[in-house]
């Protein structure tokens, strides 16, 4: 039984919203009952691939409930272009016939005190789905969903300017996850040295001669993660935290959710580009894999992983055939067993399909430029930067050899190595298509959520060290000048260096609030004695990095978001972890971290162990064709349509290459 | 008695330095025991006036004793361009012989233990100075102090390529004390609504065609103030903190160290162009006064409110004749007493050389165009934006009528007010000269310090509704074209937005660790709140302020760099103290601030109140002539370098302007 329209309905509408943005959502792109996904004010490139959803919700309990819990499945939904007349989903675009109604059930916790009481809200959902639809025309849409006898939900959607002509043959897209200007400063500081206020040699990515901000926010919180946030820099549409490559819908299958075509999927789909993915992550993490995976959760390691080489199973939709360069930690996904796809071997499964497959970077240095190339050099994320060229001790005791063999990953490479690499391979099996590379240093973020600055400054100066690596090959190369460059970030944390403190002094004191007093603030904080040369210290890590690691006077650093902790400030000789778990569950500060420094009560939820994700926009930096579209402000999603227009990508037909071409096996 | 030169010698200067770059220095510029002012490195525009000075160090005890604390009372210095032969300074710059030598002592703790024990290192000095020179040919300097029989301090500089050409007719240079991207980020997130990820509205700094980052380091410390970086900005010169338009010299006299000409001096001695300034701080504050103080000492608020209207007393130096509109706070300085300069009626001094004199909007906005303009509102600060539009009970309780009556200003002007008519006074003073404008929003960075995250955010968006409010009027009087619009900051602080905290939820918590729970990170902070419209509630502010300061869902926030404070998340009724002096003289949580919130303890030393500065880069936002040279990465000083060359005040001889012109008495 519907309800009929009337004025209380529609003010119902109004008073949802105020339930619907919060710490928890129904759904975060559907503040009405009925929901069309792609949501309202979505951008599309020209020809791009994606699948469509409406949902009908009808909640039974709680302060949305409707129709006694009972949805409306005989919604239909139209859209039009641009004031022309509105026709059926299915008729539009041309589908056989409506699509299977579905139906299920999800709930939900309203607000915290719902949680903490465990009375959830049930809502009850009809669905239909069409997959695999695409707008050629650029211009303005309105999908119009209709549903319990007279609401509508409305959505409107924009395709943008074609953009038919590939002006950069190749783009290399370097990620920092987590970085920030704040950062970037920082890492400045501990590398290279000042002169009176002038420094005497700068980051690579300092001459970078435009330079933008971008907006983090995923389409329905304003904290982002990974997952989503790298969906939109890769193709155009924000999503919500945990998903990547689709729209999260409500149902209870992770990989039914209305999908979008991504980067590269589009890139050999119209151009039969070269393509590939390299990371200090474990390989299934969503920095790489938001490339090519369409799920509502990130952490189903297998499927995402499944996915890079054969594509999406369950439906039928582009498929890449597989990357022309992979390479990463995270060998838990490819030694047969639990953690692998289908139990099997997946390093078996890519050397069936033509892969050379490295463990290490002797093997990797040697694979053929003209073969596709697997390396997976470690388990889990790849030991930082600081561990594998000052503390290496710390590497002997892991036991993360890729090949499954007990004791410590050995000859690991870098970065720099593997993007290098990366690009030999790619710029030889891309040829007159040229290519698309991505390049995550990913312990920046992983290690700032640790509260271990030092370790997250020494991966960022490892991305800057290869990116300066990467313009010198181009070079080389001679293949600068049609290579556009984008460095990026796909979030931030809070962090900000606030002055320095004196760890002699600290470590001469007896209490808490005499242990801060070691910290100088404004003139106080001195000069960076980081890049003051010690005796008998010596790295071998070149003029790009900090010549003492461990100097007397280090930086005062910190987060507005933390667990509980002690701070010392100053490298650590070993891995950090702040807060441990306590009787009671919740997270306490690590008595076995830093023993010596002084307590420093949390911010965050006592069941968050590291620090959080924060709301900051972060810098684009660009060179090459394109570059000037990259200044100012602008959104995530606008790095994707700038790379899509500079490679073309943007048509008015399905254009496709054949996928059967030489070269790509 | 001098020690022989000797390997010896010129080993301990390495040693020096091991000690120069730390908590406290000797002097930050000087490294050696002789010091050159303006020291190696150091960048100069064409025609730039300077004062030069060396000075011979001879610590007495500590760990650079030397020669038994005798100084080298006959030390030469020479000067050479580009290989040519070197000569002495005074025949170089064609000075009236050497002048007179001078000779003092200071003292300093080599670091905190000496602090502590109260034993300093003395050191005496002889000195000389050199007035009022200037560099007219662009290329590299070498300046060599030749002292203790042997021993070298060389100081390269370079002077900056010809600018000749006024590009820009007009400058208005925009600053947001302490104001990061971070804090623009989520000044956007309270004023302007998303719907599904996209900005429905935008922030007027979003919509600037150009974007850069300036590096805010001092000359001899990474963490800056706004005394020094203001004079960056306004030079071309890094200074150190609490020096304006000075290098730091280390005698005792804090009124004849070095003296750099600045913006206005140049600008007004060149092309004889209108100036101003506003700002929301007491106008005694540094980011004004900046413009025209030459002390080291921002804190002699006498003297440099002196120097805005009489210029530099003591030495014969540019004088810009005054401001043509001065607009701000702080009537400490202009009420005769012992807060003006030599204790006079300061309003009459500026109304004797025929300003105008505004007290309050009303009269502010009668103010004749063609005259020159004071216009001082407040006693201290301005009350902050918040205050002055949403929580107004506040202001009655003041006591900071700007005639010195008792009681509260009345009918202040915002920031906007005072921008726009500083233009009109500005446009119609310059003429064909144009005008240059200094408009500062103070208090993003007094209430950062105050840890008082709204009341700042609340600042940001008054500079953003007056550059808004710029760029329309602008367009009316048909002058944007000409006009180059510049917007940045001083320095940073280390804030960051890292979820949403319901408010509801944590009032009904009961203990430290159940209240950090109602914060949401990730996907649970949910969206903005401050853009729903929430019955009973409108502040009559505009589009683009929130509609609701106090939803029940809030920003999470927060800074690494703390005193001991509450955190409760929310805005407060009242400006915040978070920390207050405790029995022993050092800073414990306020127990009036916040009593509801959880502790959180600090990282800073214990004697300070408040939040700091921090290190990170800085955005650089410019449209109009010469945008394009804003883009990228770059220190401070350049931000001068870069307005000065559109200004085209890089002239090849001493070009002065007459002073006694019509309209600019």
């Amino acid at each position: 039984m519907l309800l009929k329209t009337n004025a209380a309905a529609l003010c119902l509408a109004a008073s949802l919203s105020a339930v619907s943005a919060q710490t928890f959502q129904r759904l975060g792109t559907c503040p009405d009952l009925g929901c069309v996904l792609p949501p309202d004010q979505q951008d599309f490139l020209p020809g791009q691939e994606f699948d469509i959803r409406f949902e009908v919700h009808a909640p039974k309990n709680g302060s949305e409930a409707y129709n006694n819990g009972v949805p409306d499945d005989k919604f239909t939904a139209t859209i039009s272009k641009d004031g022309k007349p509105a026709k059926s989903i299915a008729d539009f675009f041309k589908q056989k016939g409506e699509p299977a109604l579905e139906k299920w059930t999800f709930q939900w916790y309203e607000d915290l005190f719902a949680q903490d009481a465990k009375t959830p809200s049930v809502v009850n959902v009809a669905s239909k789905a069409y997959r695999r639809v695409a707008l050629y025309e650029p211009g303005d849409y309105t999908v119009t969903l209709n549903y319990y006898g007279g609401k509508k939900t409305v959505a409107k959607w924009t395709v943008r300017p074609l953009a038919t002509k590939k002006k950069a043959k190749n783009v290399i897209f370097f990620i920092g996850d987590g970085m920030t200007t704040n950062m970037i400063t920082a890492a400045r500081l501990l590398a290279h040295k000042t002169v009176n206020g002038r420094y005497q040699s700068l980051l690579a990515l300092d001459k970078f001669p435009v330079l933008g901000h971008q907006m983090t926010h995923s389409v329905d919180t304003f904290i982002t993660d990974s997952a989503n946030s790298a969906s939109a820099l890769y193709s155009g549409h924000k999503s919500s935290v945990n998903a990547m490559g689709v729209y999260a819908d409500s149902s209870p299958d992770s990989e039914d959710d209305p999908k979008v075509e991504t980067i590269v999927e589009l890139l050999r789909r119209i151009w039969g580009s070269a393509w590939g993915a390299v990371s200090t992550a474990f390989i299934a993490d969503a920095t790489p894999t938001a490339l090519t995976a369409h799920t509502r959760l990130r952490s189903k390691y297998t499927v995402v992983v499944d996915q890079v080489l054969n594509g999406v199973r369950n439906y039928t939709w582009t498929k890449t055939g597989g990357p022309d360069a992979y390479f990463g930690g995270g060998a838990e996904q490819f030694i047969a067993g639990s953690g692998s796809p289908g139990g099997k071997d997946f390093y078996a499964e890519f050397a069936k399909k033509g892969y050379s497959v490295s463990w290490n970077k002797t093997a990797l240095l040697a694979a053929p430029n003209d073969q596709r190339a697997l390396g997976i050099f470690c388990k889990s994320n790849f030991p930082v930067w600081l561990d594998r060229n000052v503390f290496t001790d710390n590497l002997a005791t892991l036991k993360n050899d890729p090949s499954g063999a007990d004791g410590p990953a050995k000859d690991l490479p870098g970065l720099k190595e593997m993007t290098l690499k990366a690009i030999d391979v790619l710029h030889t099996r891309g040829g007159k298509n040229g290519f698309f590379l991505m390049s995550e240093a990913a312990s920046i973020d992983k290690q700032m959520h640790a509260l271990d600055y030092d370790r997250a400054l020494g991966d960022l100066l490892e991305l800057d060290d290869t990116v300066r690596a990467t313009i010198e090959k181009l070079k080389a190369l001679k293949i600068l000048d049609e290579t556009l460059i984008v460095v990026s970030a796909d979030h931030g944390h809070g962090f900000d260096v606030f002055g320095s403190s004196d760890t002699k002094y600290a470590a001469a004191q007896h209490d808490d609030r005499h242990k801060r007093n070691a910290v100088g603030v404004y003139q106080n904080s001195g000069l960076s004695q980081y890049t003051q040369p010690k005796e008998g210290v010596s790295y071998g890590t070149g003029a790009n990095f900090p010549l003492n690691w461990d100097p007397r006077y280090v930086i005062a650093a910190g987060l507005g978001a933390n667990p509980d902790h002690r701070e010392l400030f100053g490298v650590g000789q070993k891995p950090r972890t702040p807060a441990s778990v306590g009787a009671d569950g919740s997270y306490y500060v690590n008595p076995s971290d830093r023993p010596n420094g002084f307590v420093v009560n949390g911010t965050l939820p006592t069941n968050e162990a590291q620090g959080v994700h924060s709301l900051t926009d972060v810098p684009v930096y660009a060179m090459g064709p394109c570059q000037d579209t990259f200044g100012g402000t602008y959104s995530n999603i606008d790095v994707f349509f700038k790379i899509a227009g500079c490679l073309g990508l943007g048509q008015p037909t399905n254009k496709t290459q054949t996928v059967d071409k030489p070269g790509h096996h």
